[in-house]
């Protein structure tokens, strides 16, 4: 009766996986209701015909993602960094679903830098699974996607994080912008020399609002095939991320994700000097596990 | 009869001027014939029904801008840089109209940094043409828009160029990134404190990836009223373009440009130490007339 349910309630998806009491997976499921698809007040009766009879074997449940944002099942407000487990436990969000067992929403987490605030929701509990998982207490990680987060950890907590529109502005010049004139349309196969190109025309360059135009200027002087432009761009704007982190050579960056993005990262970090550390998904369930464990 | 045709035959329109002996206009026209509606092989046709009377008076046609590229009447090659009114002259490309009279298409600029082409088209007349106005032969410049040129000229000759995406970065986050949905749809009036706020916000940041996500979070904590977000985005594209130009404190620079949007990169280059000087339209005809006058 010691199991645990947890969620990964997204904007697009919502996932579950009932772990045992060593925090073993004994199932997953998935589902297309992310939050996006739930009306307001729906999400009790969401939880109940997607996992209820889960709960009929679990006396906790802990959600991560979206559902605790405004839009979400109800609003976890954000915790201040810095946060680690003890932190996040403390501030769980309580709903009720008319139900056995108890039901928590992990809060995410904020931070000030110059009088800005920026925050992560969803990732906090990834970033506490993979120190779970290498048992870190220190350590620098990113997080790559449509918003890459990077954070820095110490002593167990996240101690600062910064977000990096990444993945969304190269979809904005992929297929809005007037390079889009130039790129093919379909996407064709990763070309790691041109992404290798960007990355460090990026790196030495005056910025993306400059370097973005070379990949047309390339085109038009028939530098770069075709083929190679997405590539070629996709190196640009992740070049431009790192540029900003002031990486020291040889410096650990754990790098959480397994897909052909965490690659293109793993790719972009070994051209700065850092050193790269790949951890595969599944640390969602990881970092659940570990702030229930604060609880018992 | 020394009379000249100045033209300024862009993407959206074709303008034209008739200009007497000294450089005076005597007529302006202007037509919805920019080159993206002119199919290959009716140019002279286009040229011939909006200027063809003009012709019987003039001895000379001058034409700037698109009409000089691939999609135009005929690719004009860029000109090297350094490159001045010799030197721009000597790579007028003639074409053959029919009719009576010499028409010359003017060269485009282009340069190299760390072997990746940049170029300019139209800009380089306007630049020759504030040199001509404000009788100088060094400056810095910028011409904003769409694509941003930065210039550099020395001698009399533009020497160093660079482009800037940061009108259509504004226009894509605006209204197809993340933040659109933040936004008010309509464009409220420029809030010049939002602005200053995001100028600062970007020289201060780590880079574009990174400041514009403060737009959705300044909103999302209430920081920034609705109507301020526009201006506060417009502020953080603006101060990120002049982040990058290591402008000396009190340093001049020309804004070429009398509207709105030179105003407002007048307000960041102030906030940069920059000294401002704003040169209003009317350039083009100005370029063109001193280019008209190294072959006569």
């Amino acid at each position: 009766m010691n199991r645990l349910l947890a969620l990964d309630w997204g904007s697009s998806a919502l996932r579950g996986a009932m772990l045992d009491d060593g925090g073993n997976v004994l199932e997953e499921r998935s589902f297309p209701r992310g939050i996006l698809t739930v009306a307001a007040g729906e999400f009790p009766a969401v939880f109940r015909t997607c996992f209820g009879d889960w709960m009929a074997h679990a006396d906790l449940c802990l959600i991560a993602g979206m559902a605790g944002s405004q839009q979400g099942w109800v609003e976890a407000p954000y915790c201040a960094c810095p946060a680690g487990f003890h932190d996040i436990a403390s501030q769980l969000m309580w709903v009720d679903w008319n139900g056995p067992g108890r039901v928590g929403i992990v809060p995410g987490l904020s931070i000030e830098h110059a009088g800005v605030p920026d925050v992560m929701r969803g990732e906090e509990t990834q970033i506490l699974g993979a120190l779970e998982l290498l048992s870190l207490a220190d350590a620098r990680l990113v997080l790559p996607g449509t918003h890459s987060k990077w954070a820095s950890v110490e002593g167990g907590r996240v101690v600062d994080f910064s977000t990096f529109m990444t993945g969304e502005f190269y979809a904005l010049l992929r297929r809005h912008s007037i390079l889009a004139r130039t790129l093919p349309e379909a996407e064709p196969p990763m070309e790691h020399a041109a992404f290798g190109q960007g990355v460090r025309h990026a790196l030495g360059g005056p910025g993306l609002l400059n370097t973005a135009f070379s990949t047309r200027t390339l085109a038009l002087f028939k530098r770069l095939e075709s083929v190679a432009l997405p590539s070629y761009l996709s190196g640009l704007v992740i070049g431009e991320e790192l540029k900003s982190q002031a990486l020291q050579p040889r410096q650990t960056v754990l790098v959480l994700g397994a897909d052909a993005l965490a690659a293109r990262y793993a790719q972009a970090l070994d051209i700065v000097g850092a050193t790269v550390q790949q951890v595969s998904a599944g640390v969602t369930w990881r970092g659940i596990r570990a702030i229930a464990n604060t609880l018992r």
